[in-house]
């Protein structure tokens, strides 16, 4: 039970971890110092997480999984988008 | 066996992932835009995922984490370092 607690906790945090991120972001409208290479190895690396997750038909695995491959999409296009229009 | 390797290289991918991000802001020495909030909250998620690991005795959880743990301790580190001297 306590297992569980811990788990789940460290589940939590590592996933809603990308959201401040995605919210500083947002503020400052700049996110070049975040490396592209990270969060493309994040992104593979969170989607093949998932496809184990949904193969072992492990709730936690694959939703956590989920959410943070969204985050990840997230902060990739509004990095993008923001080193986009800086370079007008 | 198929998904034992692409669980593999979703662990590969999630944890080495980081690396890029060092070897960015050590090149730049900028990471003012990286949430420090996002930061500490993978610190103490990977941190209860490495202790969680070592409970199950399952070294992929244990190694993972450790490694993607010691990453962002030294992000934050070189954070805490190029902040404190841009502000100087």
């Amino acid at each position: 039970m306590l297992w569980s607690i811990i788990g789940t906790i460290a589940a939590i945090c590592t996933t809603i971890g990308f959201v401040p991120q995605i919210i500083r972001g947002i503020q400052t409208r700049e996110l070049s110092d975040v490396s592209p290479t990270m969060l493309t190895l994040l992104l593979v690396g969170c989607s093949l997480w998932l496809v184990y997750g949904l193969h072992l038909k492990d709730p936690i695995i694959a939703l956590a999984n989920g959410f943070t491959l969204s985050f990840v999409i997230i902060i990739l296009l509004l990095r993008f988008l923001y080193n986009k229009n800086s370079s007008k």
